[in-house]
């Protein structure tokens, strides 16, 4: 039996990680943890029956708290009630979905409980990397990706320890605009950028993919994960979405994985690495998808994307400010207080104006994450 | 320090083996052996110094002797020569590249000494594969493809151990009449057939890779070196040679090895399994390739593949009569003795006139392959 927290239940990978559960019997769920969803929470509560669960706003946890109180679960809050969550004692696993830099602390202790960790939560590595990855390898706790590229590289690294990688294929769907110029995204409306080809995400996700933002961190991300430096990691768009990513080695032999998009695949590698386990679903037809295509990616048009890699370099407290400017604009998107083209413009505005930090301690982290909000609250 | 010794050194497996050689200075090459080109194994003694040189003809091997005499190598000749070069005690592994079924006692007697073996020849596993494999567990030796599609597939198997296959996609090229109906292929000539698109090879193989009898024996084979029922062994046709085989898992996963068409990967990589050692040359490059297609093997017009797995299913004596019947009729298409589609005509009719022997040892195998043999002289 493995026991796990789930950070970010009611969101997109919170669900399908359920879902994973719901189809093995030997995942038992110990803790939730969700954002402001008490209304998907109390089900989730009632059909997998945790111990504990965490609601970020104290009032609706209040809630919450009454709305399940013919059930023995104890229902906690905030910060605190993300970390008990995180460090309950017999839980093996945390899959850490929260959306935002509010999954970093939550991580932290879970590592330093020597839990293992699913992680989905980009901000975690992009902003501290230079913390989680030293922790991971003194608590020796595996860091188990959860997002199909990412997965995909760590799946293709099986059983190659010690070889060495000579490049990392990070491929990318392009999003809704790929091969549109700049000049043709000036009116892009939030439906527009809402319509990714291939993956069913949350809204934030699917703006990030549509600007490339989201390819951006996972650049960042890869970095620390697999120990590469940024220049061997190479975005490739496959529009297919069929080669979830791939290793070049020192011999020119590149491991890829491919697969149909099913977040599920890589939760439950995560869950259960490095077994697999039977997971149903459409499987791959070679001949219906008769054929893939590549492009390199537009880095005048999604500018962000070669942004990402400059501060991806430098690191420090950049990625911080790349990620909290993009985190703030596309909410302004979202809520069409800013055009389209904003986004790139206030990130890119947001890391000029940032004087590095180099090696930002978490609160560090969150201060500059604040900072960045209000230069872009003052104006925008 | 790795001793090997090179069954077929003159060959085209044989010859790249060689250049690895070359290229790592941690390999010894302490035996060769070659069939006939004694000018070229002159060569290669002179350069790589073996202890021990074998050639298959006595008379031959009574020249090479006299033309060396000046160097310290031992020339031996025949069967017996060539056990001797495949049991050196302080060799660790045997590149066993020599083509037809000579090359199956002298890889018998290397796993019973205890050697690794980098396998290059096909009728070791498609004729053998029942004696083979228990021999390879109870000696406890390695057993490492060096062909690009399986190799790649153990690739794709790195780490994986323990975890269900459920399918192996082999790729083929589809050769050079891929696209073409029988009722095209009634005048083609040797020079039209020895035209491989992708792969440069020896003049059989490439015989074989458009008639796809060579997929039908790569299917058998990976049918024992994977441990996979027949039917879940699918070629695809991938007409660019990028995607050089993958594994399906049962989480639907699928596992890949891409790169150029170069043998000498898949050899160096048997010789240092499981590590991976530097290697010139091109590199797979996405953006030059544009796109990869996939398309279903035509069993019509290649029907010999589709007798590959009939007979792979049935097993016994039954694939080594499809293969004696194709290695005689290759021969005689090249000498322009029979038209091309008398192929698989040929090999159709030695099967079906078969009776099938559930077991045979090594003696019924040659006895078989023999029969086959004069079968077709006494009717083509």
């Amino acid at each position: 039996m493995k026991n796990i927290t789930i950070l970010g239940s009611t969101g997109s990978i919170g669900t399908q990680t359920l879902e994973v559960v719901r189809a093995n019997d030997d995942l038992k769920v110990i803790a939730l943890a969700a954002g402001s969803n008490i209304r998907l929470l109390e089900q989730q509560i009632r059909e997998f029956k945790p111990r504990i669960a965490c609601v970020w706003d104290e009032k609706n946890a209040k809630e919450l708290k009454e709305n399940v109180k013919d059930i023995d679960v104890k229902i906690v809050s905030g910060m605190d009630g993300l970390i008990e969550c995180s460090t309950v004692s017999d839980i093996n696993i945390v899959v850490a979905a929260i959306v935002g830099m509010i999954g970093i602390r939550p991580t932290i202790e879970a590592i330093k409980a020597g839990k293992d960790i699913a992680l989905a939560n980009k901000e975690t590595l992009v902003t501290a990397g230079h913390i989680i990855m030293p922790l991971v390898e003194e608590y020796g706790v595996q860091l188990l990706p959860v997002d199909s590229e990412h997965s995909a590289i760590f799946q293709a690294l099986n059983g190659e320890k010690g070889n060495e990688i000579s490049k990392i294929i990070l491929t990318a769907s392009g999003g809704p605009f790929r091969g549109k110029k700049r000049s043709e995204l000036v009116n892009i409306q939030v439906e527009d950028a809402l319509k990714h080809p291939n993956w069913a995400m949350g809204r934030k996700i699917t703006i990030d993919s549509s600007t490339m933002v989201n390819k951006g961190l996972e650049v960042i991300e890869a970095k620390w994960l697999f120990h590469t430096p940024i220049d061997k990691i190479e975005v490739v768009i496959q529009p297919q979405s069929v080669i979830h990513s791939a290793v070049e080695f020192l011999d020119g032999a590149v491991i890829a994985q491919l697969g149909t998009p099913d977040m599920r695949l890589p939760i439950q590698y995560a869950l259960y690495y490095p077994e697999r386990r039977m997971l149903s679903g459409e499987r791959l037809d070679f001949f219906k998808l008769a054929n893939l295509t590549f492009e390199k990616p537009d880095m005048d048009t999604f500018s962000s994307l070669r942004l990402a890699y400059e501060v991806g370099e430098i690191g420090g407290s950049m990625p911080t400010v790349y990620n909290a400017a993009n985190e703030r604009a596309v909410e302004k998107f979202l809520n069409r207080k800013i055009k389209y083209l904003d986004i790139p413009d206030i990130i890119e505005y947001c890391v000029r104006e940032h004087k590095l930090i180099e090696n930002p301690s978490v609160e560090k982290i969150l201060d500059i994450e604040k900072t960045t909000y209000d230069i872009i609250e003052s104006k925008w």
